[in-house]
């Protein structure tokens, strides 16, 4: 097994519980009473409901952002009572902890991840309804972890064959953000050399270094702030302008963009 | 006077002032300015705006949820300003501070529940405003709480008279969650035995354990997140199925459920 | 220069990035990378995509409301990798961080205002992208300065032309909150003696101490918690009942008031 990173007492929540019910709030009472001394800091909460792609996505875009040590527990898990198995993952220098459902892929396909399956009952945790094992096994845990009150190989038994999201790296929309940007699944690095264009919609869009470039309304591309691309309008909304969301295609190219995209 | 919990140093907040404004933030502001330590949870801003009712009912799920000696503060608070007393509780553990107009009732039926008229100008507290008493009291009372700069019977004078909620027992949806799940103000202890069916707009919906027992899209009953009954729709919305919200009448039944339901 | 507070490790966050998405979470590990310690208060982040006018005036209402020595990261931030400067400021007891925009104008115009520019490559920071300085410069500098691994001289040059908002001291609504209350930027201290009523939307309505004074429904002008006048509907949506909202003139008069408004 790899040296593990003393946990650093952060721990980050990421869930598709929304702002509406205390529902968040009382998986933190229940980590707090695990790890009074945890920083607790909220990755995400808007996840769409039982949405497991944008959920990894969006834990993928945490993977080296936070100190080492750091605890993250991710609750989008529509089979919750059922028979799926709870996950504690160790990779890139942090812990995870989640269903296993395909939430934890991006750290689960790390060379070196280490992978258990949570046995609640070793660690004393009986969950008190069938409905919201984030209060009940996924925060404890990991205040259990966060708070040193047990070894990441005390959450269970090691496991090989977690289950992750099929592999799909067809070029497409994956997120539209706060900002009516579209975010796509193709990273920097993927990009071929020269590239002047994105296609999407039927246009092609112009690759631009940043938002500020080009006027207020100009329809532009660039490598954004999940470092991938996105189309975005300059102080508008890609959105409501192409009318395209989740699962559009795109294409990077060496072509010159329209002249009014 | 029953033994208190030494403050824990951890402050829930629970509000109706959303996330747009700056409310929340500044409040936090005026409790750090008395207590740097304190850990802050955000158990829920968005109560509707002046919705008492549902405001208790959140803050009755976080009873037995926080370390002991959590200090929660709450603030829907319609009568601020006006002659309206202040209230901080000790009970369950745990302190409670908010405007007496029933928000605290979860806390105020506990047998040994200590009830104190909170004093703002004992605290050297002097409202600079007759708008904000969230920034001005409650949160610069649950400050100097927690940091233990004062006692708890310091922060007024016992009162034998807080006002409660009308006591309404008839099982009845009380809040529609994020997910659009109904939920119910039926405890699971207030089932009858052999329970199969609850009844809600003219059908017979299935209890069940979870919901992964059932395909996407069912429409099932069973005990969720608050401890309560509600009915949902297996990855889908029970409130956009059903058209049905606050306020609808629920039956619990050991009949069996409609077939199609 | 003026004595500076020692920074008191609390970091306040304000920003135009909504709840959608994971960008301020992934903000608040680039600042606990730096500042392990450090106590991190949402201030707001539901400031109006681009809308700097929104970001100042929120961040006016913070001054004097947190603990001295508190770092205070503003990014509403259009410009984003251009050319545009990065501010740190020192005044009012705390420390402001954002872009050369006009967002830190409520402290830019306190008379002992301390203004660097803040230099990345000083610090040690490289920007990853050129769309997200809130991970890349903005946070990790706050950071820096609240876990004192950095003095605030240290953070970059002194600087004296900072850009500020344009002066408009017209008063009028510059805000809608989440109660629909109408925020206007005159300030209680601007008021008329004898004030009686306030004229917005071809109606004079009624000046009062607050919402709890007048039964539900009625249209109210009060000194909020802004510490400006608002408009409001007790108990109800002032911006629904008019049907006006940002930059509609108000005029305070010792006329009375509509008997009916």
């Amino acid at each position: 097994m790899p040296r593990l990173a003393p946990p650093s007492g952060v721990v980050t929540l990421l869930s598709d519980f929304g702002s509406r019910d205390p529902y968040v709030g009382i998986m933190k009472g229940a980590l707090l009473r695990r790890c009074r001394a945890a920083t607790i800091v909220d990755l995400c909460h808007e996840v769409p409901p039982q949405d497991v792609e944008v959920g990894a996505f969006f834990l993928g875009a945490a993977v080296g952002r936070f100190p080492a040590g750091t605890v993250h527990v991710a609750v989008v898990d529509p089979g919750v009572g059922t028979g799926r198995r709870m996950l504690a993952v160790a990779a890139a220098d942090c812990y995870w902890i989640g269903p296993d459902n395909g939430l934890l892929s991006a750290v689960l396909v790390e060379e070196d991840a280490v992978v258990l399956e949570v046995e609640p009952q070793r660690l004393g945790l009986r969950p008190q309804g069938r409905t919201f094992h984030g209060r009940d096994v996924f925060a404890p845990a990991g205040g259990m972890l966060a708070g040193r009150l047990c070894g990441f190989e005390a959450l269970g038994r090691r496991i090989e064959d977690p289950k992750l999201l099929p592999l799909d790296a067809r070029p497409r929309v994956v997120h539209v953000d706060h900002f009516g940007n579209l975010i796509t699944n193709l990273a920097a690095d993927r990009l071929p050399a020269g590239v002047r264009s994105l296609s999407i919609a039927g246009r092609a869009v112009p690759f631009v270094g940043t938002y500020g470039e080009r006027p207020a309304g100009s329809l532009i591309a660039l490598v954004g702030s999940f470092g991938t691309v996105e189309v975005a309008v300059v102080d508008g909304s890609a959105y409501e302008r192409l009318g395209v969301g989740r699962g559009e295609p795109v294409r990077a190219s060496t072509d010159h963009a329209d002249s009014n995209p």
